[in-house]
């Protein structure tokens, strides 16, 4: 049993990450067989794969893909990429070639909210400062491509307006990577005709920009060009919608992304070897890292460790339907991540006191986690349930779960990564394996994308979300018929909703019936190839509290960090 | 003589660069003496100097310091870069270890203008593709930081204005690394409550944010944190100035650049070693490679070649009397480059018409080479002219030039390194070595930090400018009056001026006489330590051409890149 006396004796994230012994990447590369020829250094500890290698190793039969997903989150928080790589790292210790294959955190959060995105405890990888600052620079050169865009669009007008590109309906916005509310909604071209044509604007956040989610699905450099041409960056004055090719600059932001294209290597604090690659939004994009980097994992390990954004209903589902089947993918076992805390707060007990045991709550909050496993059922997907244990979490409170998950029929597993790294997961690992071994996977789409628009909404929402029914705005339903008129109707659907409910709604915690979903817009992003059905209002810049964890950060003249996590 | 055929014959620079014999940069780091332990890899070809290895090398006797600079620049092209490297190749081939230190490229241009920036024919550094795009991503960490600062501005607004600042006194702009003239000036904080406070804002190039300027001045760490904690972002209501330390952001800014403080080390076409690291602009900047940079290379190497940008008169004044003075250092000779092209530029001759020999009108050009001669004899620095030779120059024309500089008794060298690389710079690199010890150095600045500011201005204009007097806008008088009340008289100043021409208006070619020049403004960049004096209207935001370089950029399936240079 986890005390508070042992949580108290465990060092902060920071510490334990500072201490680490970590290895020279080119022996992590060793590790899956690749040479020092097949890895960019990016300093001793980082690395991207060079090119070439995929052409060797394609023809490989791939290892078993693991999908980390959880329950709808709360602020009490599941830990679900700490049990992504203390899983890596327990299958690794149970005899299992593993790897983790997880997103790049973004720097905005970064900078708002204390608290690295790269694991926690004994389950984190690194080097976890690099990974939450620049790290290879990928984000950045999304940031740069994107923005070379939008200055190629704004030129366009200024020079001529040679294709006719009305102001008003620019709908490629700028993007940014921090956390800066006041660059939502912006005008740009003021100052007089020397200084372009005025328009209304707005920045975005740099996980949030079309070419992030393209840059995670593209299988290679010639098919995220493509993909990059055919982003919609506009209309005309007479309705016709302009792409990136037609502005001719599909090769320049191709050429800006072809070093961040390249999957990112590092280790885990026990040196399981870890890809750390994209990190497109779980909400107006598909929320996980990229197809690239899954696709190396998979054929140089036995096991793929890898997670998807949010909550099953969003992140998983977006894994199946979009990542999985433009990679064609097909995922062998599920792991679905609950904490008793989360679990209490969809029973209803509110945040300051979920230290005290409450098993009525519980039993409450627990049909949140039933309401996924039965989504995961419906895609033919065998699961476990991780139980990521916490030190306040009581005895009756774990065996309640238990036996709860055991009259269901839901294998289960207590997951103990935060404490005790990967052994702490053995009990999970070898509950993953035995999945896998089991024949029970019947992967199967919940739905076909040849299905009308409205038809696949319908689809998601009541196999996933358990919805009653869809509205639709008249926005929403002249954007529907436009995107049909266009040639997207065959398009995959990437949900935008909140990701603290399976409703619309953020209040309606646990698991709520006989709700309506409300659908406000759809959006395509056609070179991403998908689109975006926002159900209420999505934020793609967020805004900095009222003491944004910046304040708290430092280095001192030695080089060491403060206050990042 | 060079023909118009030996020209055909030679590649393009990107030919050049593609094909070229790069050795690995730990075998260049070897060069310096430098272990794999000192040198952290970004891939096979780039590295950064590792910390540490200051502290071993800093009591060593600095080498030789020599300043390449130029006439005024023209469109016709003076290849100061391109002597930079050459020569640099050229000591080395006559014995001398030497390093070259240059400024990195920006993005913006890049995009904009074909033409790489990174010397040219056989006198380039490598790997251009990567130099001329995210290199080792220094400057997206200072746009990182300095944007980070700008919205934590517009939160502290947001959140409560504690501090009182006046949203009509954000001096600190944002900035982006590309040209995009639509963002010299936006509002910001649009859309209602929830999203800010509207104001006016505005963004720069990267590298005119005075983080750049910083970066490239501060000896280390600390001194990057006190510099940036002194930059003043804003004034309350009542008129008091607010800085970056009062906004509590000094440590995060410089954790985001503390790698980017770290010296880029690459190689020149002839495997010599080359710092290439910061870039801040020439005019509202000083406009010269990192400090650190520099100091490197002079304990690392018996010559080091380094550039400042634009002409003497902008470049060279801010490199010995803000670059220097801040960092103590003390250059042993300077370059000037010229070429028969330009000077006829400057003599009256048009654009098209430069291939046409015309000897007359190249005597009147040489009067501006003159000035900037007088300017380096005004500094105390022995100077050698360097004739960057070009096809079309005729034998006459270059009898010519050679016959004025002995008249004048100005050292001389024909300079072939476009052509020929090290070995057609061998004459400059023995006619520098010669003067580094000839005993003739009697550097000294022109003015104190001391003097009163319009004392200090003055005496740019009329030594280095050849200006009669100087006139200030009441803005100008008020804000100098500001910068005195605040403690800040006693700052070096860095004057904005077009480059163009020695006064105060392009138009003004050769050595213009009996002018007076007007300053518009002085701002106080207190961080950087200096005072910016504005002359004339000064873009800190370029824009894009009718037909931007970006439009012909591509890459192919096996990443081969088209159409950077």
């Amino acid at each position: 049993m986890i005390t508070k006396e042992t949580k108290k004796a465990i060092p902060s994230d920071i510490e334990i990450a500072q201490r680490a012994d970590m290895k020279p990447i080119v022996e992590i590369a060793a590790q899956l067989g690749l040479t020092e020829e097949d890895v960019e250094l990016y300093g001793k500890v980082k690395a991207k794969i060079a090119p070439g290698v995929w052409n060797r190793i394609k023809t490989r039969t791939d290892g078993k893909l693991i999908l980390v997903t959880a329950i709808s989150p709360t602020p009490a928080g599941e830990g679900k990429s700490t049990v992504t790589v203390g899983l890596g790292q327990a299958l690794n210790r149970i005899e299992k070639k593993a790897v983790v294959a997880l997103r790049e955190p973004s720097l905005g959060p970064s900078m708002g909210i204390k608290g690295g995105a790269a694991g926690g405890g004994y389950s984190q990888v690194l080097p976890m400062e690099d990974i939450n600052l620049h790290f290879t620079g990928d984000f950045h050169a999304v940031t740069s491509a994107h923005n070379a865009i939008s200055a190629v669009i704004d030129n366009h007008i200024h020079q001529g307006n040679r294709l006719q590109i009305d102001p008003r309906r620019v709908v490629w916005k700028r993007v940014m990577d921090l956390n800066d509310r006041a660059l939502r909604n912006v005008v740009v071209g003021l100052g007089g005709k020397a200084h372009g044509m005025p328009r209304e604007d707005g920045f975005d956040i740099t996980v949030a920009s079309e070419l992030m989610a393209i840059l995670c699905l593209a299988a290679d450099l010639d098919d995220l060009k493509e993909r990059i041409g055919r982003i919609l960056v506009a209309y005309t004055f007479s309705g016709k919608p302009i792409t990136v090719a037609e502005l001719g600059v599909a090769g320049a932001a191709t050429l800006l992304l072809k070093d961040a294209l390249r999957p990112n290597l590092v280790q885990t604090l026990e040196n399981t070897p870890a890809f750390i690659h994209g990190g497109p939004f779980a909400n107006i994009a598909h929320g996980c890292n990229s197809l690239m980097a899954t696709r190396f994992a998979l054929k140089l390990s036995e096991y793929t460790v890898t997670e998807a954004g949010f909550g099953a209903d969003l992140g998983a589902e977006k894994f199946l339907h979009i990542k999985s089947r433009i990679g064609g993918l097909r995922p062998d076992v599920a792991v679905i991540v609950a904490t008793v805390r989360a679990l209490k707060m969809h029973g209803g007990v509110p945040k300051d006191r979920l230290k005290e045991p409450d098993v009525e709550a519980l039993g409450r909050g627990m049909t949140n986690l039933e309401r996924h496993a039965e989504t995961m059922a419906n895609f033919g997907l065998p699961f476990v349930v991780a139980l990521n244990r916490f030190h306040t979490d009581s005895a009756e409170e774990l065996e309640a779960l238990e036996r709860w998950c055991r009259e269901k029929g839901f294998p289960f597993a207590l997951c103990e990564v935060w404490e005790h790294g990967g052994a702490g997961g053995e009990a999970l690992a070898r509950e993953v394996v035995r999945l896998t071994e089991s024949g029970e996977n019947r992967f199967q789409f919940l739905y076909e994308t040849d299905q009308p628009i409205r038809s696949k909404i319908s689809r998601i929402a009541r196999s996933v979300y358990g919805a009653s029914g869809v509205t639709y705005t008249p926005q929403a339903e002249k954007q529907i018929a436009e995107c049909e008129a266009n040639g997207w109707g065959e398009l995959p659907i990437c949900m935008a909703k909140t990701q603290y409910s399976l409703s619309d709604d953020p209040a309606l915690l646990g698991r709520p019936e006989d709700f309506t979903l409300h659908v406000r817009e759809v959006r395509p992003s056609v070179g991403a190839g998908f689109l975006v059905a926002l159900t209420g209002d999505m934020l793609t810049m967020p805004g900095l509290p009222k003491k944004p964890a910046a304040l708290d950060m430092d280095i001192d003249k030695e080089g060491r960090v403060y206050g990042l996590f």
